[in-house]
């Protein structure tokens, strides 16, 4: 994991503990050696985190230098005073950076309603920048973490430039328009409006389709910043290595989801709509008895028409058309199929991996999406979360 | 248990083991001495069991005469076969009571996609009008019981009348337009549109307020039957018992949910209208993060704050509006209070009742939803539902 096989010009990266509820690493910043083209994507949370509000402002133009992100506070529900704390953060690394406050992103997460430990931030910062190191993202991937039990990166090269992709989970994810906390940085040159239309398409394709317990976080983000120093790729395989790195990294998500013992895959195909293809998609992976019945390998398929049933907005939906498997293993075609098969589901359901094939035999729409089975230790983790 | 408190004229219950799948009771019949005006609400799931066809049928015309009931086995995504079953048990239980077929109402609880054992179905009904008694409905609520751990009825007089209900949870509850199965019988005199006006206000306020886990009933059914074997009554005093005993039985629904260790009560008010206060109210109640908080007695208060902001169609909260408050304890009000109250907070949480109250400060609306925490044994009975 230390020994990063590419280089990426001018990203510089640290960890440190800043004391902001025990000793684990708990801050971190990425930062570029010239200022970048870049595009952020938030949580669409009404009780979004006071870095959410001072990011979006700082993003807005396209611009920016860091990314300063904060584990083990959320700074979610703290008023006034959480927004002046994230401000004053921001301000303290600018000046120890040398960089514009407008060209920092900041991101908290962790502990919702409690206020940052300011005092101790203010001694963490300074010095800071004798900290940081070229091509150490994993350093910045093992700071953001909170409940994930392994740090999330992937590197890959496009032409003579590196694309570098981070995230955390892993529990309260069901994003809309972003996820929990994703970085993504590259030394190819590319304007911020291509950026952000890759972004997006990008977070669509992947972050968006991946659910752990339908909780949307408050402080989603994911941001990418591109400094231009590899000079520029083609735009075309950018945005494809862009793509299939944030569906790994969303994957990743999902296989780590709190409790997790196994990753589900869900496509649903024949579908009139990409959007009826992704909401029966996700009714089924977020199905709180299916994610159960996975858990204990119960071989209950039931739950899954239960689950496709229950799309209010699935009024087309005809069950004699419908066929639902699990791997290859059909279970349903419009009746009940033989029921010897029930013990080659049970195996089935006992592997790491679960993927279900829904056809809804209407049209050719189809979804996939990702997520994970609900098992003692998500309720242990989240019973015990702050005690 | 088995003393009935009143008179209710002219229902017959019985309660029998018909092998549907174990030697526990799975077979019950509601029938009335005399046909009887009728009202019924159904699941509004596409995958919808075979009784639930068949039953829209028969109290299309607003005239029943009796319910029958099977638990371990709800005939969804059967096909023709398992409507060709359903019929059949109509028709069997029709001749030995000397009734019309369509003034029967048929439900099926239970495991999703395996055809009823019909060849012990046609065993278990003949005989079976002698075993019907006046004043048992304990009988049918024992028989309708699936993963409840008692049986829920209730009984209160209406003047001279009788009403009498109960209903089965406790999984896959989340109702839409009605709950998993519910039953209400009563000699009062009540003409049909007047009885189907009621029961939809009762329902709307009770078990449509009702969430375990998020997952919609194929076989949700709530019926009525008035015979009018006692009278008329006041209607305005009839439709009050009759929302106060649904409101008592979905309290209990939730209050047994699968797994449950607590009663979970939402008070959501100051809202916009009441469907923005039922929206946050569930949101809240359906959070995976704030059920296993509670279960755990952590007072993670900022997950009310996370759950209220998902709401996709909350544009008009304002962080800095609302009011959070476990039973009396305030934890938010525009800003965090005092973290002082954390401990009595964890000692509040404790109880087997727990009271979350917010206010939006957006308008006059209200809304209170029931449901459960979410506990280790929710999470192993349905790891081990089928096997």
């Amino acid at each position: 994991m230390s020994v990063f096989p590419f280089d990426l010009r001018g990203f510089r990266f640290c960890a440190k503990n800043a004391g902001i509820k025990d000793d684990t690493l708990d801050f971190t910043v990425i930062a570029s050696d010239v200022p970048a083209s870049a595009a952020a994507m938030f949580t669409q949370s009404r009780f979004c985190g006071a870095a959410i509000i001072v990011g979006r402002e700082h993003v807005a133009n396209g611009k920016l230098q860091a990314f300063v992100i904060n584990s083990k506070n959320a700074n979610v529900a703290t008023g006034e005073l959480g927004i002046a704390n994230i401000r004053e953060v921001v301000q303290l690394v600018a000046r120890e950076l040398d960089i514009a406050p407008e060209d920092i992103l900041p991101s908290s997460t962790g502990v919702i309603g409690r206020q940052l430990p300011i005092e101790r931030l203010r001694q963490a910062i300074p010095g800071l920048r004798h900290e940081l190191q070229l091509n150490r993202p994993e350093l910045a991937a093992q700071a953001i973490m909170t409940t994930d039990t392994h740090p999330k990166w992937r590197a890959c090269r496009v032409g003579n430039a590196t694309l570098v992709g981070m995230a955390k989970g892993s529990g309260m994810i069901e994003p809309n328009m972003a996820t929990m906390l994703s970085y993504f940085v590259t030394d190819a040159a590319i304007p911020a409006p291509m950026l952000q239309a890759f972004l997006k398409e990008a977070v669509d394709l992947s972050f968006n389709m991946v659910s752990i317990d339908t909780d949307t976080s408050t402080s989603d983000t994911v941001a990418i910043m591109a400094n231009g120093l590899a000079g520029a790729v083609d735009s075309e395989a950018f945005r494809l290595a862009l793509r299939e790195m944030a569906i790994e990294l969303a994957k990743e998500i999902a296989r780590d989801g709190e409790g997790a013992t196994k990753l589900v895959e869900v496509t649903v195909d024949q579908a009139e709509s990409f959007a009826q293809a992704k909401r029966v998609a996700k009714a089924i992976v977020n199905s709180p008895l299916v994610k159960t019945a996975i858990f204990g390998a119960d071989p209950n398929w039931g739950r899954i028409a239960m689950a496709i049933g229950k799309c209010e907005e699935q009024q087309h939906i005809v069950p004699e058309r419908v066929m639902i498997a699990f791997g290859e293993l059909q279970m349903y075609n419009g009746q009940p199929l033989n029921e010897a098969d029930l013990s080659a589901l049970e195996s089935y359901l006992h592997g790491n991996e679960v993927t279900v094939h829904v056809s809804l035999g209407l049209g050719e729409a189809s979804a996939t999406v990702w997520g994970c089975d609900l098992s003692y230790e998500y309720v242990r983790i989240n019973g015990e979360y702050t005690t």
